[in-house]
C-alpha cells in the first residue's frame, strides 16, 4: 500500500448524521492511509451531526462525485440515511460502486441507503435493529452482527462496532487490515 | 356523538416526534370532542418535538395500554417512529388495534410502525416519500397522495397534509366528518 496513491473513500453526509459514524471513520480511515472525500448534497456546504457535536463541509457534490472517482464509499448513521434516500446522485452513487465491485459500507441506518439503491436482495446485512424488518422484506438476511462483509457491501450495526467496521473497509480498499 | 361518551385516541409518542404533527393532531382532534391519551413508553414522562418546539407528557405508558381501552390509535412522523418501532407494546398495540378494525392513523414516518405491525401487506398506503420504498418492500401499494383511507388504516405523507388527516380520523371514530 506504502507505493502506490492513496485509495479514495467518499463519506456520504447529509444533515442529522450520527456524530461518531463520521469522526470515527474519518480518523480510522486516514489513520490508515486513505484519502476521504466528504460528499453532501452541495459541496462547500457544512451539515451537522445529529448530537450538534461535530460539523463537516462537503469537499464535492454527491452530483459530481461517480463511481470511477472513488474506491469506496461510506454510509453514516443517524438521521442522514432518511435524507440521502431522496438524494438520487447518491442512490445511484451506491448502486453504481457495488455494480462495479467497489466496497459500500453502511453503519447503523445507513443501510437504508442501500435499500433505495436496491443492493440489499440476497445479501447478508447488519444494521441497525428499527429497520432489520425492511432489510428482510427488501429480501436481505439480517443477522446481528457487529460488522458483515458480503462481497463489496460492508455493514455494521452501530458506532460502538466502528473498529470492526473501518478494519473492514480498509481491507477491503488496500487488501490489508489496518 | 353528543350523547354518547367521548370517544378516546391513543397519540403515540416517542423522542423527536414531529412536533407539528403533534400538536395539529391533539387541537383537531380535541376540537372535535375525541379524548386524546397521550401514550409513551414511560407514564408522566415528557417527550420533546425534533424541531424543539414542543414537549409532551405521557398519560400512559404503552405497556399498560390494551386495544380495549383506546378507540383509535395516531401515530405522528419525524424521527420517533424509529424508536417506536422498538417499543414491542406499541407494535403490538398497533396491530391490535388494526387486527381489532379500530381506526389506526399514520402520517409522515409514521408508516414505519405499519410496517413493524405487519399491518401493510395488500393495503394502499401513503407515506412520507423516503420510505415509500419499505412501504412497497412490505407489501403495501403506495400513492402519493394527502391522505389515503383503506379499511382501518389511514395515512397521510406530511404535516401539510394535517387538515385531511385529522378529517379522516375524526370520520372514522364518529362516523362523521369534522
Amino acid at each position: 500500500m506504502t507505493d502506490r496513491p492513496a485509495r479514495r473513500v467518499a463519506l456520504l453526509v447529509e444533515e442529522d448524521f450520527e456524530d461518531r459514524d463520521v469522526a470515527g471513520s474519518c480518523d480510522a480511515l486516514r489513520a490508515a492511509g486513505l484519502e476521504v472525500v466528504i460528499v453532501g448534497p452541495v459541496a462547500g456546504t457544512g451539515y451537522r451531526g445529529r448530537r450538534g457535536e461535530l460539523t463537516v463541509t462537503a469537499d464535492a457534490a454527491a452530483g459530481k462525485t461517480r463511481q470511477r472517482d472513488v474506491d469506496a464509499v461510506v454510509i453514516p448513521g443517524g438521521y442522514a440515511p432518511d435524507r440521502m434516500r431522496m438524494r438520487h446522485a447518491m442512490v445511484d452513487l451506491v448502486r453504481d460502486c457495488v455494480d462495479a465491485g467497489k466496497p459500500v459500507a453502511a453503519i447503523d441506518h445507513g443501510a437504508a441507503l442501500l435499500i433505495s439503491a436496491n443492493v440489499v436482495r440476497g445479501r447478508t446485512i447488519t444494521c441497525w435493529p428499527s429497520i432489520a424488518i425492511d432489510i428482510k422484506n427488501a429480501g436481505g438476511r439480517y443477522v446481528d452482527r457487529p460488522v458483515v462483509v458480503d462481497g463489496p457491501v460492508i455493514t455494521a450495526r452501530k458506532a460502538d462496532d466502528l473498529a470492526f467496521f473501518t478494519d473492514a473497509i480498509v481491507k477491503a480498499v488496500t487488501g490489508a487490515s489496518s
